[in-house]
């Protein structure tokens, strides 16, 4: 039998096309019934898994999902803001979802948005899911990173993903278990210049006379943690300085800001400046310096890493600070998640957008 | 032909049970083959569309849709992650939507989330879609209201909310176009004592002997925008003071604060108070303030409805506020989430849930 074309899959299940390429999608509301005649169709007409899949390859949900580490982070909304703006004229609705800087939640969420069939997902990775990144990829997902890269460095630890209890034997699945280091695969990043930036926001405190410096730093499982803490023990260094470092690890949440300020305070010699490595710890640094009666920088210095809309209450100025520019980001991100739509089958080089900010200071 | 059941379409398309649960709950990936063996299976069959519907409304999806006017407020953020810590443990996956105080946005963000088979829609709406609204509910969509009810008052806007250009004529969508006043569904609702709280804040600056006093309101669209202005005439006008006040409409942003600053300062008679209904805008109020050299309160008292963490951060304590709850107010929906899903069938009154909260001070 020759193979069928989807108007002859159409006349037969008395249905339009669009309504067949719907059910084929998932994409908008086709009642049981007809989903019903459609498939019945396309098995009696002997339409092609081969032409399916083509058809699957060529249609639209309209949805980008975006997976972000921190849904109440300003600059991630600045980004989507900046995403929405681009793709949004192009009819695409943005989807987002919080992985809350947990790797398992991550992984759960991409495999909910591939299930879903969103057109793109954007990622900004809570790190350690290269091998469910790599299976969805396989299986024709696109994929856009910001903020953060992938790490090839990273333990997969992927065993069984699906968010559905009622996980099936006998369906292709993507959840195969790695527990191999896995490779990253070459995708689009937009994001940001962390060695350099934390380097100047360092080396603006190191000209002031600072030596005694408390770092407050995200995660080192993700890109933006690690190239950040080297861009400011690279300073130290060139400073003479490392060796006066304190350090606290933080989770880029406020929270971890003030429980900073507050070992810092307790140490023995105390730091007379901090440099916070993300804009909510900078908050919370703030917040618990001036809860201490401590002046800012009379007795502290403060250098973030990101703008705290806040510090501009502050009662004297001179706080550094790097001005992000996530609305700027999201839209070059916007620009890249519309060529993937558009490039499909055409082998290219990865785009690579890395943004560099120079450092201010409150005045 | 007697009514076959889901083994026997199981065994006919030679899968498990599981997977024809999932063919017909869209859930978890299925290849387009195995969708085309089952779907024939239950063609062949003669599986009841009633017994399909049945197994439909069985069955779930796993995911909660959220919609809300401003993704990046930290109020809505808050009551999020009170619903995630609720339903995340059984097993349910939040998917977030903003809707940019823009009614089209909303209504089409909606049907996205419908036609997803979100299994409830959480929603804080941004005015104007009781038709949609009441057209998903009559096609089953579960639906749970937070921070703002739905207004009988409002003018149905719908006209075809379809995200996706492909529509099909002969599907049935819920797209139906209603020009008249609709009214709304009874609904779970979890919200805030607007009236009284504003009530209370505006009366706290009234004690205080001002009576030139600057209103930021939001719009009054929205059930929050309304009573919140409300709440405030009713305080001012039992102080006799309702001619003294000036009103700055603003949208719930930050930058309406900021403007609404900018107006205050450029009448002939200033306001000596600024009370401003949410958190959002007064960040910008006190931005301003800062920017324009007065001090708070000395120069200008401010009343805000939400806390603002930035606050902390004043030269002088004294700004009055009300310390929103978002996060017990998030887990008593996550609740009501739940009971949704287990309550099919059984009619019983909606839940209305108003949290009231006491006015501070900053000391």
């Amino acid at each position: 039998m020759s193979k069928a074309t989807i108007k002859q899959v159409a006349a037969e299940a008395n249905v339009s096309t669009a309504t067949v390429s719907r059910v084929l999608n998932d994409s908008g509301y086709v009642s049981a019934e007809v989903k019903s005649r459609v498939f019945g169709a396309i098995a009696k007409m002997n339409y092609q898994p081969s032409a399916i899949a083509r058809s699957l390859k060529q249609d639209r949900t309209y949805m980008i999902g975006i997976i972000v580490p921190d849904i109440s982070n300003p600059y991630f909304m600045g980004i989507s803001r900046g995403i929405e703006d681009v793709v949004g004229p192009e009819g695409f609705q943005l989807m987002f979802c919080s992985a809350g800087e947990v790797p398992e939640k991550e992984a759960r969420l991409l495999q909910l948005l591939h299930e879903k069939r969103v057109d793109v997902i954007v990622l900004a990775t809570s790190g350690g899911n290269v091998a469910t990144i790599n299976a969805l990829i396989d299986n024709g997902q696109r994929m856009l990173l910001i903020d953060r890269r992938l790490e090839a460095s990273e333990t997969a630890m992927e065993s069984d993903t699906a968010a559905d209890s009622d996980t099936a034997t006998d369906s292709d699945t993507t959840n195969d278990s790695e527990s191999v280091t896995a490779i990253p695969p070459a995708l689009d990043l937009v994001a940001e210049d962390n060695v350099r930036i934390a380097y100047e926001l360092t080396k603006a405190l190191l000209e002031d006379g600072h030596v005694r410096i408390g770092v407050v730093n995200g995660p080192t499982r993700v890109s933006t943690g690690r190239d950040r803490l080297e861009g400011v023990l690279r300073a130290m260094k060139e400073y003479g300085a490392e060796d006066r470092l304190l350090l606290y690890s933080g989770d880029f949440s406020t929270e971890g800001g003030i429980r900073a300020v507050r070992q810092f305070l307790g140490e023995p010699v105390k730091p007379t400046a901090i440099v916070s490595l993300n804009n909510k710890m900078s908050l919370g640094v703030l917040l618990e310096l001036v809860q201490s009666g401590l002046r800012i920088p009379g007795d502290m210095a403060v250098a973030s890493f990101g703008e705290v809309e806040a510090g501009r209450l502050l009662k004297e100025p001179g706080l550094y600070y790097v001005d992000q520019r996530p609305y700027e980001m999201g839209q070059r991100a916007g620009e890249l998640v519309l060529r993937l739509l558009r490039g499909e089958g055409g082998e290219r080089e990865p785009a690579s957008e890395i943004f560099h900010h120079e450092v201010m200071r409150i005045r």
